[in-house]
This record gives structure tokens, sequence and C-alpha cells, in this order.
């Protein structure tokens, strides 16, 4: 049953070959790639709002457009940077393989902390403001925010589990949809306002406080969040249809491009309508529904629910960007033993399906906990995302300055002012946003740094262990027997499953003991006889129990005189599986088998073999005239 | 490390000779078995008065006094029919058994399911009640009920999985203290009012209703809480140091007397004192804490604070009884197959550990659902436990009926009126509490039931499959051999762990065949190179995988022309095991193994082998010279 529930939602398995067909063109890549990075605009201007208003009131609206030309200005560069990324990296230069490369391992793996932690938070992030969207227009909905906040993820994580191309043909619409209404919400604004229309200003409380640089970082902090997602293209550049790198760079011109148009044209808008995020109780607007219900009124109503539809998709879509890029990262780091190996599989669908249910647990589990509110994820967001921009700029900037390639003193200077400029930006986040739980980043990431370092280090130590040099290889002679293979058959009683596990010992060694544990001698004594019954020159062993257990016994007889135990020699015991129909009637068996087994595998002298027990169906053993007890 | 936080929290294991040890004499039996009964008097009048006073006012008083008197005469009923349960039953007379014997099966497993929830919620009332008492003197943990409450049955649970001995140690003192306070309250509360002290009344509305039939069985039926636990003693019979019998009936014929004594006190002091319970949000008070705070004034107010202390330690003590009572209940059930096997293990410390487990995660869950509100939970409570007595006692009835030994008439009627009394009780309950959840009750006990039923069928069917008739016994000839036993060796690469499991499965048979599954051709051809160069007669079998899994290509191999199996054959398949210093360490292996093993056990003719290899240190290898790369 759960196999069937499990096809319905994720389809039936691929074949690997299938991956190449599921590859993004430009303008099938550009939805999935891009949203990420757009749409921020849902928010980005509103957090800046939120943090220049209650404190300067009125003044906020010169000072945001300052902030948003500052901003402007590190997407442009940022957008030329990564372009020389995805030339120079055509297998994905994401920033934990050009900072491992360029700069050293510790830094790649801080870049791929850095990166995990912010794509569980465009998860929790993108999907709590478009939920803040839906919730600005029905209010009634408020109250339901964190579970309908949780159902998306949830949707999200099965439609990724489905595997990537599904996704694509999915979502590319309203992506060009949100661009669409977003290109018209700022022509017919500015148009509207050209025309003479006067804004109905929401009342705005004069500041309490004068403005201060401290102040000013701050807005241009929660501001910075208009820039994740921006290297999400220069992660995926194998994941373009060939020429790869070609299309990968269009699509980040493009990208660069809109962002530029719709952060600017977002943030020009609330200066010109004057529109500031409203956060009172169940009586919440953001600014973007703030600004779009005066732009679109009378016969251009439509055009405003066609807006908000699009822009909780691309919210939607951009939390799926997440869902393309870490469990890419992840398995990428897991096959170099960075991060557990199951990270590195893919599913039955060509999706790698753990990476995609740690990314949605986490991410939900943010959204609980910070009660699906964007200003207080916000806090923690875009620190890891400029922490892996400055890493991977600087790598970069090394690769130019060591290869000294044609151009390389330009590409460097490109490279090196992004690595420059994203770093004073860790630095302000860190400073600033301190207080705004930015801490729980600043110490989650060393300690993911530390564990995958530990991780590597095991993964190592083990491989160490595994390994025969190919020279050894020829002194191995695997025909010469050294040790003698002895059998334990533990038995509860005399009955067909002992009777099989007996036989199958028989064929595998000449040194068979079957092993019985009694509570009490009347039930041992029970046993002896039966088994004396049988043809067999196997001899039993009983032995009783002052504690209940059965491994104790056991090894306590292995190590006795009475067996007469070789150092060297393996012992094999062999424990029946009981292979039953439905999941609780697992519950009723093999929990002591398992149990078993665990205690013995800590022995390395002892092999644990499981004979499967087919039982049949209650109803038919029941009824059959042929099981009479 | 596990180990050691369970060593320190459940102390050494103990051997089974102890356990006779452990047993109760009569005043070590009484705290552990009455309390559950006697804590009762911190609710019940309560619950009486709860749903009386808001609906008649003032003219709850009157009336609480003749459902006093009514619940007072089902409780000397009841302590007389069970003693003579004690007596007919040495080895524990408890509902399930009796109702078994004397009635049928189905009877018994229905008195062990309504028994088995009213331990649960036993366990759930009488904590909520004990914190309920505290919150009402100190009401600043108001807020932290649940909590509180959840962390106590941490407590027992822990207490418990310790043993039964010192749980009786531990439990004695408070038990014989609360029975000093209540008499020491009743005493003096009657002497102060008889001395001419004038008692301060809360103000009480006057009534919305009329007194009606259904208003007083209401009010009865939450009174019968009293009497849950009444049985038990009978069903503890064994846990007695002999004479066990004589002494049960001992501790019964206390128990009945304590519990009319204080049920009976604490309802006519409630009436002189006209205290009613007051339910306000974060200043509740319960009826025992209005009376005491009356009672001990001025020199006497000491007594108040012991009698708080003890009460709320009698309350942990009676959810202690469930914790002795429902772990044996279930295992004699689970030992007749009525219920999973592992809940009739006993643990390290020879408590029915499994048990104990189970009770204290389904209590705690009911404590959080019904945010530890007693009056929300007593809607759930007593019906169960008067269902099990009408079975018990009308078990017992037919027991005298179908003997005819000595005074046997006299016998009877005294447990068909315990029958009689308790049947119409059950209607009663069932009927007017039905509002007030009993209807999740009423569907549970059923569901229960047929699990249970299920269970049995399941376990009996399993049993008739592998029962081999003791004279077909000497036609079994395991010397015979019937098949061959042919081996595959999954090998990743050629490394330690591959050559010891090829070391090992040449060991057990001739026909061994190496099986790689490999990605691509450059993947494959390395291990066949490898291969080559080792000294053996074993093949090299690589196949490629258009899925990524191993499992498949196994199987199909097996089936395969190529492998040449023949019907009856058995496969091992060797698997090897990572043995990890840690239990991080052991996420990062295994599970492919636990998957292919879960996988290849659902085919009869595959053994599965899975062979331990040890790891060292990932420090001790890194270092190591000997361990180079």
């Amino acid at each position: 049953m759960f196999k069937g529930l499990k096809r319905l939602l994720i389809g039936r398995p691929l074949k690997n070959e299938v991956a190449d067909e599921e590859k993004y063109s430009v303008f099938g890549g550009l939805p999935i790639l891009a949203s990420d990075a757009l749409s921020s605009v849902a928010y980005a201007t509103e957090e800046i709002l939120l943090v220049l208003t209650p404190a300067i009131g009125l003044l906020a609206f010169p000072y945001l457009n300052y902030i948003s030309i500052a901003i402007i200005s590190l997407v442009l560069i940022l957008a030329i940077s990564y372009s020389q990324t995805i030339k120079s990296y055509p297998n994905g230069g994401g920033a934990y393989i050009v900072a491992k490369e360029n700069i050293g391992v510790i830094a790649g793996v801080a870049a791929g902390a850095a990166l995990s932690l912010d794509y569980i938070l465009t998860v929790s992030v993108s999907i709590s403001s478009g939920v803040a969207q839906i919730v600005s227009v029905f209010s009634d909905l408020a109250p339901y925010k964190v579970p309908l906040c949780v159902v998306i993820v949830l949707l999200l994580m099965v439609g990724n589990l489905r595997g990537l191309r599904e996704s694509a043909k999915l979502f590319s619409f309203p992506a060009y949809a949100f661009m669409f209404a977003m290109f018209s919400m700022i022509i017919c604004g500015i148009a509207k306002i050209k025309s003479g229309y006067t804004p109905v200003s929401h009342p705005i409380d004069t500041g309490t406080q004068a403005v201060s640089m401290f102040l000013l970082l701050k807005a241009f902090s929660n501001g910075c969040a208009a820039l994740t997602g921006i290297e999400a293209v220069s992660n995926a550049v194998p994941n373009f249809k060939s020429p790869s790198t070609k299309n990968a760079r269009k699509v980040m011109v493009i990208l660069g491009f809109l962002i530029v148009c719709f952060f600017g044209g977002t943030s020009l808008l609330a200066n010109l309508y004057h529109v500031v995020p409203i956060t009172e109780i169940h009586h919440e607007k953001t600014v973007l529904v703030g600004i779009a219900e005066q732009v679109f009124t009378g016969n251009l109503k439509f055009m405003f629910y066609f807006l908000l539809a699009a822009t909780f998709t691309i919210l939607a879509l951009a939390a799926n960007t997440a869902f393309s890029g870490f469990p890419l990262l992840i398995s990428i780091m897991a096959k170099e033993g960075y991060a557990p190996r199951q990270l590195s599989m893919r599913g039955d669908r060509l999706s790698y399906s753990n990476g995609i249910i740690v990314l949605s647990s986490l991410s939900i589990l943010l959204i609980v906990v910070f009660k699906a509110e964007v200003s207080a994820l916000i806090g923690l967001y875009s620190i890891g995302v400029f922490i892996s921009f400055t890493l991977s700029q600087s790598g970069m900037f090394l690769k130019w300055v060591r290869n000294r390639n044609k151009n390389w003193m330009f590409k460097a200077f490109i490279n090196g002012l992004g690595a420059l400029v994203t770093f004073v930006a860790v630095i302000v986040i860190a400073i600033v946003k301190f207080d705004q739980k930015a801490w729980v980043v600043v110490i989650v990431i060393p300690i993911l740094i530390f564990g995958m370092l530990k991780v590597k280090k095991h993964y190592t130590a083990v491989s160490k262990q595994l390994r025969i040099p190919t020279e050894e290889l020829t002194q191995i002679d695997i025909n010469a027997s050294l040790y003698t293979n002895r059998v334990i058959v533990p038995i509860e009683s005399v009955n067909k499953a002992s009777i099989r596990a007996l036989r199958y010992a028989r064929t595998i060694s000449e040194n068979v003991v079957a092993f019985n544990v009694s509570i009490d001698e009347e039930t041992g004594n029970k046993v002896k006889e039966r088994f004396a019954l049988i043809k067999t020159d196997i001899p039993l062993i009983v032995k009783y129990s002052p504690f209940r257990k059965v491994v104790e016994p056991l090894l306590k007889f292995i190590e006795s005189t009475e067996y007469d135990y070789q150092k060297g020699d393996m012992v094999t015991v062999i424990l029946p599986e009981f292979s039953v129909k439905s999941a609780w009637q697992e519950l009723l068996h093999n929990q002591t088998r398992l149990f078993i087994q665990n205690e013995l595998m800590k022995h390395k002298h002892i092999v644990v073999s499981t004979m499967p027990l087919q039982l049949k169906d209650d109803d038919y053993v029941m009824k059959s005239p042929k099981y009479k007890i």
C-alpha cells in the first residue's frame, strides 16, 4: 500500500538515460533559476521600509532611493562577476567548487555550509512572503499562515521528488506571467502619477530617531535579500542544454536586467505612491499589494488579482530554486565525502530524493519556529549567501591572478570588486543584524563546517582502512583456507523454522551446533526430547538463562572451553526472519532478531545470517485443513 | 554513552531470582495498591460538585450527600465481591483472567482492553489532578501545568524501569502520610464546625436548572471515579509475599474502609464548609484545597502544606499503581498471544520495560491533548473500569453457579449483586457522559478488542505453520542434503571488505560468484582489472545499472540463464556491515546494507549474511603511518 501511494505521488521510476532530456533551454531555465532573485521584489523594498519608516517617518522615502541605488549597483557587479564564473566552470561553478579549487578545502566547505543554510532560508522566506501577500488581500486567512506555508512546502517537495522536467513545465507559465505583471505595474504606475493621480497615503507617524549610519546600514542589509538567488545560474550550468555555458550566460544577463527593473521599479513606485508596509495584527498589508491596489483600479482591477496570483507563484518558484539547488550542492559535497553518502544518491525519478526531503523538513521547521513571519526570518537571511558570494568571487580573483591568461587583469578586477563589495556586505550584515538573530547563523555555519570536515575525515579513514594497493593484490589467495567456519543455530523450539535453519547450517559447515536458551528445566527438557527424535549429528546445547536474554549466554558459550573456539575462526549465527504480509504484523516479529543481530554484530568474528521464512496469510492458514494443530 | 546513561537511570541489571524478594508485605503493598482508589478523594467529590453547582446552586450540597452515599454503597459491594475473587485466584484474578476463564475469550479480551485504557487514564487523571492541587496554591505555576505533568510521568517511568521494590520503598512513607493527613483533616474539620466555626463560603450562583434525574446521574457518574483502582489488589495477588491470598485480602479490607472514610469524609466536609471548586483561569482552586484551607488555620497552617504535599504524592502513587498494573496485565495478555510478544518480556531490572514505556507514552499523549484538565479527562474515565468490573463480577457469578461448591448461593449472590450494580453503572455512565467524550471510549474499546483478537489469530496462524507434530519428527533427516547453497558476494570495489567477504564465502560453498554493479564501463573495467590480480577461482560478474540500484540487477542475475539457478537452491548473499564507534558514524554507513537486506529478505530462497567489519578510530587511522593512502 505504501508503495502504491509512493507511485501515485512520485510517479514511475525513471532510467538514468532520461537525465539528459530533462535539461533546460534558455527560456525553460529562466523561470526556474531566476525566480529566487526576482521574487525578492515581493519583500526587499518592504523590508527596507520596515526599518526606516518607524525610525525616521517620511524621510524614509528619499533614503529608500539611495539604498535601492546601492543595491542595484551590487546586482550589476555580481551579474558581471558571475558571468565570468559561468564561462570558467561549465560543469557548475557553485561557490563550493570555485572556493575549494582556488582557495582551499575549508573555504569550499565554508561556502557549501553557508549556501546550504541559505537555500533552506530561501524556501522559508519565499513561502512565508507568498502567503503574506495572499493574507494581505484575504485577511480571513491570517490565522492559518503557518499551516498554509507547510502545505505549500510539502507540495513543492512532492513535485520535486517527481523530477526536474515536470517542475519546469509546471512553473514556466506563472514566471512569465509575473514578469508581464510587474512590467505592467511599473509602466502603468508611472503613467498614472504622470497623468496627475494623487496617491492615497496611509498615515505615517513622524519618526522617533535621527537618520544614522547604523539605521541606513540596517535597511541596506535587509534590502540585500534582493540579491539572494543571483548565484543560482552559475551553480546550475550543467543543467542547461548545450551549449550550456552560452545558455547559462544568456540567462544571467537577462536575470540581471530583470532584477534591476523590478526591484528598482518597486522602490520607485513605493516612493511615488508613499506606500508603507502595514503590520497590524490580522490586518497586514505588504508594500507590493499596497502599490498594486492603487495602480490597478477600475477597469484594471483584474490586473491586481493577476499580479497577486503571479507574485504568489513566483515566490513558490523561488522556493523551487532551492529545491533544485540544495540537493545538487549537497550531492556534490556528499560525493566528495563531506556529507553523508545517502545524499548523493538519485531516487527513482532521478531527483536527489534525500536532499529534497532534508531541505523540506528543515525549512518547515524554520517556518514553524518563526511563525511564518518574513521580518523574523529575514534576520537570518542573506548573511549565508553573502559569505558564499565573497568566497566564490575571491576564488575567481585568485584564479585569474594565478593563471595570468589573456585579459587577466580586467577579469581579476571584476571578480576582485565583487569579492570586496560582498565581503563588506558580510561584515555590515553580521554587525547590524546581530540582534536580529544573525548570531544564530554566525554560530551554525562554523558548526556545519566542523561537521562536514569530520564526515570527510571519517570517510577518508574508512577508505584508508579498506584500501589494498594494487601491488599487494597479487599476494592475495582466496582459495587458501585460513580459518574454520563454525555455525551456531539458536532455536526456540523444534519447529519448521529451526529445522530449516539447521538444514541450511549443515550445507555451509561441518561444525554446527544447535543452541537453546530456556527459562527453566521443564522447557529445556521438552526441547531436548523433541530434538532427540530428529535424525542428525548436530549436537544440541541447552542453557538456562539467569538473565532473560539470548545474546549473553550465546557469547558466553562461544568463549567457554566447552565450545573449543580457536582464535581466528568465524562463527556464523543463523537467525530466522519472518516475512509477513503487512506492517502491523512486522511489529509482532523480528524485533528480537534485530536486537540479537545488532548485539552480535559488535563482534568481528561473528557473521549473522538471516534466514527468511515466508508466512502465509492468517485467514488462509486458519481455514486450511492442512494446518491442523 | 547511551548505555552509560541507561545504567545511571535504570540501574544495574537484576537476575531472575531476585524477583521473589521484591514482593509485597501487607503494609508494603497497601501504599502501592491502595493509592489509586484513595487518591480519587482529591477529585471525586469535586467532579460531583462541578456538575451540580452550576446547575442547581446551593441545592448541590444535599444532593452531594445522597450521591456520596450511593457511591459508598458501591464501594462496599465491590470490596466484598473482590475479596471473593482474591480467594479464588491466588495467581492474580484480574478481570481479564476471571472473565476469560468463566465467560469466554471475547469477554476476557474485552475486560483486558477496557482495563488497559483505564490504566492509561489513571496516570493522566492522577497526575493532572496532582498538579491541579499544587496550582491551586501556587497559581504562578498555572501556565506550566502540562510540562509539569509530563515531567512527573517521565520520572515515574524511570522509577518503574528501575524495578518494583525500590518503588515500594520510595512511596510508602508519603502514602501513610496522606492517610494521616486525611484523618486529621476530617477529625479537625468536624471538630471545628462543632465548636461553632462559621465557614467562609465562596459566593455560589443560583442554579439555572431544576433538579433532574439526568443531572444527578451525571454527577453520580463523575463520582464513580472514586471506585477506580479498587480492583488493583485482586490483579496483584501474586505480587504479595506468601500467604499471598491472605495478605491481599487484608489489604482489600483496609482499602475498602479507607475509601469509605476519606471519600465520605471529604463529601461531608464540603457540605459543612460549603466549598465548591473554583475554575477561573489562572485562579483555580480544588475542593480539597478549599476545605483544607479553612480547617487548617493558625497554628495548624503547617498541616495544610503537609496535606497538600501528601495529596500530590498519593496522586503520583496512584499513577504508579497503573505502572505496576498495566505492564503486568499486558504481559499476561502478550504471553497468551493477545498483544505483541515484546510486551511480555522483562527488562534488565525485572520490570516489563516495554509495557512501562507504552503506558508512559500514551498517558503523556492524553495529558497533552486534554491540556492536563481533570474535568476534561474525567469524561473518558471510569467507563472502562466499570466494564471490567461487570465482566469480572459476572465471571465470578458464573463460576459459583457452575461449581455449586459450599455456600455457592451466598457467594453467587455477592458477585451477582456486584455484577448487576456495576452493569447498571456502565449503562448510566455511557449515556450521561456520551457528550463528555465517553463516545471515544465506546469506539476505542471495540477497536482494541478487534486488534487483540487479530494479533492472537496471527500468532496462532504462525505457530500452526511452524509446528511439527512429534510423530513426524522421526521422519526428518537433517544430514540429507536436499539442495545446493550458492553464494553471491556483491562488491563495490576490490578492497579489504570484499576480500574478507569472498574468503568467508569460499568457506561456506563451492559455488561462489562475486557481483559488481557499476554505473559505467570505466568503473566496471577498473574493478575487473583489480579483481583479475587476485588468486582465486571465483568468477566476477559485472553489471551496468540502468537504475541506480543493486537489488534489481542482482535479482535479475539470479533468474537469468547465465546463473543457472536450480529451483530449491538457496542463495546466500554476503553484505558487509560496518561497525563504527559512534552513532553519528552509524548514520554514514549501513543504510544501503539495511535497504538491500530488507529487499532481499522478501525472497524465501535468499539468505542474507552480514559480515561485521570493525572500523578503527578515525584519528588513529589518520595519524597512523600504517594506513598510508
